[in-house]
């Protein structure tokens, strides 16, 4: 396959991605992969020697070849990357003077950048999609052919982007540059142009479209099937560049089956319905505002008996495992970070300095973008003996980070997040429980927020380029088995992630899959030895000696503004009583009634509990209405029967009702639900 | 008086200032005020037409004078003046080199600044502590003497500072100036020169000593008395200038007798001993870091007990109250502030800008000082109808504010406070009960932290000003009118502050005396009918129109760290159980009770009490000490006997003890206390 996909987020790297090899064959003539697989239909390309190739390319004697299906992220990607070509040929069979950029498989689809003097428009995308059942119906073979630069140059010079391709080919370095902008169809040893063909072998045969590209592809257009669709168009850059041209870029889904893109599109439709940004407003619980800035939210009323009661419980759970909560300031002198190591490192996600020296004081101040320094300055505060060991600090702390605009999102992704963030300063020996400590907490504290299927990560130094890693061999090997040896007593899958540690510490993070087996990343568990070390960090141990200790940062829900966004989706705004802003409201049949229920929902509030009369002007049935709009978990009706025999009718959020059940029962039975929080 | 004091704090307004005046005489003929109460030995000087005058200055016919004794506070600053004047004489006795500044009454004494080749030692204070008392003794007379300009820069050419003042004498701005500066002894009409005479009368008369100055003093130094100490000194540029040459301050505390001069000797003693920033250290509360910056507090685990303590408490009273609680950010774009009004108004007082232009998105930034903006985007991020209001928003917001490295101080005077900070949006109609119930929750919180003697200040337009303060003539008599009522509803004393009104509307500010009778300022409840009108705020009224609704600001304790500092002082770090950040702390007699103890403590921590048992290897009197050191509220010992009748052993924070109490009346007791929020 030629293009190098936008690498896939933590959020795309489900277990169910992690490739199961298949038994591989050593060949020991020269023979092609349909030669090898002829007899499976479900076999789209084979793997040589680990690289993905065309099934009929011809493979030399002694390689190793695996058969690779649409069941692997690989075989699906060149399903991908094969609409994209086809895509393509549509356009231009529209519009001849298109000009091609490139088209590589993305997460769920693939996309084709366009030179075109105008947008699309979605009249342009329906009559390319038949355009593309067309070209898929009619079977057209994927041809490779290699080329010298010269005939690649002479065949694709009426594209422009492709010349540029080519002569970018030769430099790696290059390559890459261009590759970060977007994604590159060239590369490797020698240039291949790739052929659609129509009526292959037959007399008739003819290449009706071609392209400068790496390959592989599937054998045949019709392989494609009926699971391809395309979904909107937007602006983009040439390679990514504001100094590039301007193209079109078109958006398609594509999936081995019609059924599957089905249910992707009833995925996202669910992950439209359940948009945090959407229901937010809805549900009145926070708002953006141009005037504060972008990633900035505002939390209402509403929101804001949210966001406290997931503090006060966090925070109580905290307290109970050993932590003890503390305080720091949202700004300090930026020499801080500079002892820490994080600046000049993290200078781009940082926002500016406040220059204090402008206004008649000395230094420059930042933002704090993390609050790890300041509680290392707590613990250096006064001397620290081996007995006060872990030393558990935590803190709402909120940070301020400097997310490029594009990045910015909903509540998912902010520039002002509160981390629910601890840092336990331990011995080198208590290191693995205050690890085991940490991750069972965690595992914990997710499930009472509904989230119960996990699997873990393990980010580690990349072995190539130590150099970009603090700490000895030794530190890193001890930190990583501490860290792998807790993962695995968890029983929970533990997905590798090599390279991906931060330079001071191997770390876990805990990847929570929600109602609709989206996977988001939340808690991190991460091993540090160099802020000890950096900030001069001491305990006296029991000999009397001055030792350094280990420092495991932790943050549980990552950021309380994004697990609020996260909770949001996953409840689909329907949450469990004990975080509704309205837990209870009580809705009278008839005016008559009102006095009644403001008995019963003084009842209530006398237990805690967040109730309100609905006494508005509103007919009964908008009444009800309103409850369900703001998906309150309790809504008691009364009328007369329930009035008389001192009881109420329950209306729960799925429509079904229980009638007449006594008052004391009523108040009885919320209560409950609240305190053990009761996932209803 | 010649001098232009400090001008007085909030704190030290205490009703015990306010003047009692007494009656008045008219003259008839010229007279003096020696006359005119020759036969009242505590009249020090005399009031004429509203200006004081010495005692033996001739007043003409139709002035109308009041006598003024050393118990109202213009008498004891004329006192204090003097003694100035003493110390300066003193100075010049043992230096003659030593050029003479100016010499004010300040809070509790006076300063005098000197030009001279050393700083003072604190020898120097003893000797010049001796020599003031020989002067007093003396009865060195106070002549006052009117002179030209050409006399006054003929007898005081010695005196580069007092020929400067005389230079700046004629233009009342200038003269302006040097007083923001710090204090000009000259103003008015004509130019005096005062004089020390020894022998006053008689043949052996002589001029010992003179100074330029406005007046006036006591009649005779002997009337300062034996009330009179210096307490340091240190450096003070002249006139307050950076610019200017740097002087050498002496402070001197004076009061009209020993006695009062020990009671605030004592006073000052005591505040010592409380001081927050010594027990802070003492106790581990929290600290300052020189790392991070001025005035930001980094709250330690047991100063983040109390903290949070204190913060769950006022938030779960809020939410009782009907507020809502509301989150917003540390920063936003900056013209949010100039859309309130409080840029460029209040530029000084805040952090600069922080520009993004410089990292590639646009507009420039600011850490709010304030967050009443942020309030009024939530109330019109929708529709809002009269049935909603009082709307009250609250929020623990951390502000930031550029506080002057000088006035910055421990916990009281931060540049990072956290206010609990309201804002009640309501109909005009609503306006006075708002207040009332803004007062009176406001009054309520205080007293369960142990406040209870109060007083109330109302801050209102200066009428002379009218340009300074925005909205109608109407809008000020309508606020002023509701604010009055409702602080003499309480029947608490009402001390007026005409012209402290912020530009925006009238205030009431609510003055607390702490365990020791200093006053502090807590809350403020603050009218406001200008941001709704720059923000368009609006609802919708009964009868359907749009209206502009009032905006009610109120900070209760102002700011939690202020609050806490003041805590700490007031309490003198011994907190009540439920604000303690250990509540018990359990030490056993011998080693062979751990066990029995730590049962009891595993019974108090199951009923939330934050309970300890004291593992360590010291000593069981040391332990005691320690849980002494700590205050902790309740220490419980047990030993033999203890153990085998099931009971324990208070002992209390005085040093008394209570033998022999069944463990479950213990914990009884101790729940009641912390329940009860009992201020032991």
């Amino acid at each position: 396959m030629s293009d190098v996909a936008s690498p896939p987020t933590h959020q795309d790297l489900t277990p169910g991605d992690v490739t199961e090899t298949e038994a591989t064959t050593t060949t020991t003539v020269p023979t092609t992969g349909a030669d090898l697989y002829g007899d499976r239909k479900d076999v789209v390309v084979v793997r040589v020697d680990g690289t993905l190739w065309d099934l009929h390319r011809e493979i030399p004697t002694g390689a190793v070849v695996e058969p690779v299906t649409l069941d692997e992220p690989d075989g699906l990607d060149v399903l991908r990357h094969s609409a994209a070509h086809v895509l393509a040929q549509a356009v231009q069979q529209i519009n001849p003077d298109a000009k091609l950029g490139i088209g590589p498989p993305v997460t769920d689809g693939f996309y084709y950048d366009f030179d075109v003097a105008e947008p699309f428009t979605p009249e342009d995308l329906k009559a390319l999609d038949k355009a593309m059942a067309r070209i898929i119906k009619e079977g057209q073979t994927f041809r490779r052919r290699v080329v010298t630069e010269e005939e690649a140059r002479a065949e694709l010079a009426d594209e422009p982007y492709k010349l540029e391709l080519i002569g970018i080919k030769g430099s790696s370095d290059d390559a890459e540059d261009a590759a970060e902008g977007a994604s590159v169809e060239v590369g490797g040893g020698e240039l291949t142009i790739y052929e659609n063909v129509r009526g292959a072998g037959r007399e008739s045969e003819t290449v009706v479209w071609k392209d400068l590209c790496r390959g592989p592809h599937l054998p045949n257009t019709k392989i494609i099937g009926n699971g391809v669709k395309l979904m909107r168009s937007a602006a983009a850059y040439w390679r990514g560049s504001e100094k590039n041209p301007m193209l079109q870029r078109v958006y398609g889904t594509a999936w081995p089956s019609k059924d599957e893109l089905k249910a992707y599109q009833e995925r996202l439709a669910e992950a439209e319905r359940r948009d945090h940004r959407r229901i937010g407003t809805e549900m009145d619980l926070f708002s953006f505002h141009d005037e504060i800035g972008s990633g900035l939210p505002l939390f209402h009323p509403r929101g804001g008996v949210i966001k406290r009661v997931m503090e006060d419980y966090v925070r109580q759970r905290h307290i109970e495992e050993g932590f003890s909560y503390v305080g720091t300031p949202h700004i300090t002198k930026e020499d801080l970070f500079y002892t820490s190591g994080h600046l000049p490192y993290y200078a781009d996600t940082m926002f500016p300095a406040l220059d204090l020296e402008d206004v008649g004081d000395h230094g420059r101040y930042r933002l704090k973008a993390m609050n790890c320094p300041m509680h290392n300055l707590i613990f250096s505060s006064r001397g620290r003996s081996y007995r006060e060991l872990p030393l558990r600090l935590f803190e709402f702390g909120t940070v301020y980070r400097y997310e490029k605009s594009g990045v910015v999102q909903g509540l998912t992704r902010v520039r002002g997040l509160t981390q629910d963030d601890s840092h336990s300063y331990v011995t080198p020996e208590e290191a693995p429980n205050e690890v085991k400590h940490l991750l069972n907490f965690v595992l914990s504290l997710l499930k009472d927020f509904g989230l119960d299927d996990f699997y873990l990560e393990l980010s580690t130094r990349d072995d190539k380029k130590k150099d970009k890693f603090v700490g000895s061999e030794e530190d890193w090997a001890v930190a990583t088995k501490v860290l792998e040896d807790v993962a695995a007593e968890t029983g929970l899958e533990l997905v590798p992630d090599p390279g991906g540690a931060a330079f001071y510490g191997p770390k876990i993070s805990v990847q929570a899959k929600d109602a609709i087996g989206r996977t988001w990343q939340m808690s991190t568990i991460q091993y540090d030895f160099n802020q000890p070390e950096r900030f001069g960090l001491e305990y006296t141990a029991a000999d009397g000696t001055k030792q350094r200790p280990v420092m495991i940062h932790s943050a549980k829900f990552g950021s309380i503004e994004r697990f609020f966004g996260v909770l949001v989706e996953h409840y689909a705004g329907a949450f469990p009583a004990w975080l509704a802003p309205v837990q209870v409201l009580a809705v009278p049949v008839a005016e008559a009634f009102d006095d009644y229920l403001k008995d019963v929902v003084a009842q209530l509030t006398a237990r805690g509990i967040r109730a309100e009369v609905d006494l508005s002007d509103d007919r009964f049935a908008k009444k009800i209405r309103n409850a369900s709009k703001q998906k309150v978990p309790f809504t008691l009706i009364a009328g007369g029967e329930d009035a008389e025999s001192g009881a109420v009718s329950f209306r729960f959020r799925d429509g079904t009702q229980e009638n007449g059940v006594p008052v004391a029962e009523a108040i009885e039975k919320i209560v409950a639900a609240v305190r053990d929080r009761v996932q209803v």
